[in-house]
This record gives C-alpha cells, structure tokens and sequence, in this order.
C-alpha cells in the first residue's frame, strides 16, 4: 500500500505498524502486541497508544495537505485509558472530526482482538503553510 | 541505579530511556535523539513526548505505592506539543502535583540541550489495590 | 421531567440549562444563547461549554450510581472549541463511551442551530462510595 | 482597575469574577463561593473552575495580542479536579508557559482560602488575525 510509506518512521517502524486504510476522513491500522509495546507486568504501554494515535492521524492530515503548500504537525494529543491489552493485536481507528483552516481534529479509538474499546485519543494537528513557500492556497477540504 | 530496573519495559529499552533520578515526587531521565524517536521529517515524534512521561511518571508512583498493596496504572496522558527537537537529547523532568487516594496527577516537562520547553505533559495516573490482595493500606503519602 | 430535579444547580439555573433526555447513557440537553452566556465579542463563552458538559455529564452518572451507594465527582473535564455560536440555542448531546468500577467516560457534542460541531467535551466522572456509607455493592452497570 | 473591563463579559460577571492582577504573563483573580457558583451538594461546580480559567487566559492573551492586529480565541480547555471547595474563595493563577506565533498556553491553578490546590487547567488560547484587518504584525512577543 503506497500509503505505507508517506506513514513510515522510526517509532511507527519499531513497533510494527501496519496501515490498513489511510484517507483524509479515516485510517485504520494496527500493531501486534510483542515486546516492542508491553510495560513490565505484560499489558500495552499506555504511550503506545498515544504514538499509534499520533503516528496516523499526523499521516493522514499530512498526506491531505501537503499538496496545497502545508505540513501537518501534532498540537496536542489526549490519550484515556480504559482496558489493558495483553496479546493479540492493537487495531486504531481514526476518525476525522474537524478539518479547519489550522486545526484538523481526530478521535482515535484503540480496541483489542474482542473488540473492546481499550484507550481513546483525541489528537489535534496544526496545518502550518510549508516553510519557504510562497503563501499557500487554503488546505483541503 | 536501582531504580532503573522498576521502570524498565520495552518500549522504554527501546527509545533509551535513562532515569537520572527517580523518587516518589520527582523524576528526571533523559533519552538521545536516534532514528528510533524521530519521524519522516526528522524531528522526534510527538507519541515519543508522551510515551517518555508515561513510562517515568507511572514508574514513579508504582514504586511508591505498592510496599502498600497498590500499583499504578496510567489514566490519562495530555501532551501539548511547543518546539521540535530534531539533535542532541531529549530532557525529562517530572514533578507530582497531586497525590490522592486514588489518583497521583504529574506535570512532565520536555526540554531540548538549550533548556528550551518543547512538549509538556499532564499525566493521571490510577492507583490501585493489587488484585488478588487483602484490603491495602492507604497509598503513600 | 423529574429528572431536571436532579441536575439542578446554581450554574445550570443561571444559564438556563433545559434537559430533554437523561438516561445512563445518553444526555440531551439545551442552553438558549443570551448576555447570560456569551463573552465580550457576543459569542458563547468557551467556559459555558465546559460548564454545560460538567453538568450533564455528572447528572447522568450520579443518578445511576446513587442508588448503589456511590456518588459521581467530575474528575477531568476536557474541552475542544471549533466554531463559535452567536445566536439561537447551545444543543448539548453526552453519550457515555465507557462505564467502569471507579470512573466513567462521556463524549459532550455541542452543536449550533444548524447542527454543526462547534465543540467537543471528553468528560471523565469519578465514581466513589457515599461518604459515611458501608461497603457499596459495584455500581450500575 | 482598567484590566478589569478587559476582560468583563456575562459569565464572569454573573460568577462574581474580580481580576486582581492582569499581565501578558501572569493572571490573578477571584471568585466569592456564591449559590452562583456551587451545585446541588454544595460545592463549587466543576464547570466554574473552567469558565474562570478560560476567562482570565483568553483576557490576558487578548489584551496583549489586540495592539498588533490579533484577537485570542479559547482553542483548548483541560480541567482536573483535585479537591472540592464548599465556601470563602476560589483564588485562580494563571501562569504563561508559551507565547508561539498561533498559540499561548497558559496554566491556571485555583486554590482555596487554606491555599490548598483544588483543581488545575491548561488553557490554550489560538491567536488569530483579525478579520477585515490587512495582514499583521507578528504578535507579542
């Protein structure tokens, strides 16, 4: 999946991240639970959850505003823990809520193999014009 | 330090997570700038900001409160991001602002090698009974 | 309805808070726009947001766990704004995303007469045992 | 006090908000414990904790950014509610932790008569250009 690689970094690399759907109104991705993401009594860290939620509400904001001349970049990300994960795959869902001139705001839900709801995630990116550019046009939608 | 091996867990090992001092209302660790907190622009990843406060603020109030029959689990993690950090370290400094019966509240603050405030955090952390355990004692304090 | 009984209180009086619907997971309520609500530019108070949400979301859980012998304490109370309201009526719609032993969760949406998103609440109400009661039963549900 | 009409607006008013201090880098106020003020068990409502916060950040961020073309506007607004306040005065410090190009953060702590820390918010307050105005000098500072 070509949108694979516009997600691609460190962090999202050694954890496994795997995107599933990427648009500008959802994604939906995933991560096996292993070593790389469990605290030291065995559940998911709770900053993983935070990073899977970060790593692709950034991707699909970015991917939707980079050809209008903008970056996106994390303001603040607000993470609720609900339910450990402790094996198994940790499958987010991010929707898009707010696409505004500067802000683009997500909810990202995090769930287990049962589907539970395990962690929530409210992520707020700022839509910056790219540095070095002429003044862009307004960012899509 | 001794206190290295409580918070040590995967995520933490991987990211190289140093703790410089840890204690029951005060935490500073430190962790370098390497290809595995930086994203596809080449600054470090927003979910690293957050995933750096969780680890030190849940191992600090786990190791104050289980010799009383508590642990510790992350309830919330609110990072505002201010300033990338694209070389040098990473400096985390967190303070307890809260120590309740059933919640410790802290602020962790992310400084890049001039000082500078790049992401701050306001971390809830639960306390807990230990499952499987006779009714506990107060958490310290 | 009974049930504004339950949620009266000073600030929900002063702004004239009107419940439509109030159950365990669903709240609707309204706020019609007046000089009661609105800052110094005429548009509604970011505060009457928080204040709205506060006040629905507790309600519904304490009228649920009240009977169990618990009582509902706000605990976080998180507010995003994305539009503002300068006229006709606030509509307040909580729908309660999970219920737990010690806290429960609820997302606020707040819309304009139009029914655009112009804010969102994540509300955290802590669940605790009625001062001066024996051991509760767990609450509902 | 001039600050004072600033920042006077229905909600502020209506709670009995009086500014004490009032600078680009720190807030002071207060608000007398009122049948206003309080919910249906006596103790100061949540949702007020937030309203003054928001009032007292976005004044001081106004005030400073309006000379330069700008106006503030609440973007974000995370209360945690530590300790409950029955009577006497809810003393509210707002302290500036960012001054950025497109937004401020501040952090406002309320406390009660016995200085007790009672509930905490972290405000963010967008800076935006003003409409209809040609484009701006940067804001303060």
């Amino acid at each position: 999946m070509g949108s694979r690689e516009y997600g691609a970094d460190g962090p999202s690399d050694l954890i496994g991240l795997v995107y599933d759907e990427l648009t500008d109104e959802r994604v939906k991705a995933h991560v096996p639970v292993s070593p790389a993401v469990v605290q030291q009594f065995g559940i998911v860290h709770g900053g993983i959850h935070s990073l899977i939620a970060e790593s692709i509400c950034s991707a699909a904001t970015g991917m939707a505003v980079l050809p209008n001349g903008f970056i996106a970049v994390g303001q603040s990300n607000y993470a609720t823990f609900l339910r450990p994960i402790s094996a198994g795959t940790i499958h987010a869902t991010a929707t898009r809520r707010h696409a505004g001139r500067t802000t683009w705001i997500w909810d990202c839900e995090l769930t287990d193999d049962e589907g539970r709801l395990c962690a929530m995630v409210r992520m707020t990116v700022a839509v910056r014009p790219q540095p070095g550019q002429p003044e862009p046009r307004q960012p899509t939608p």
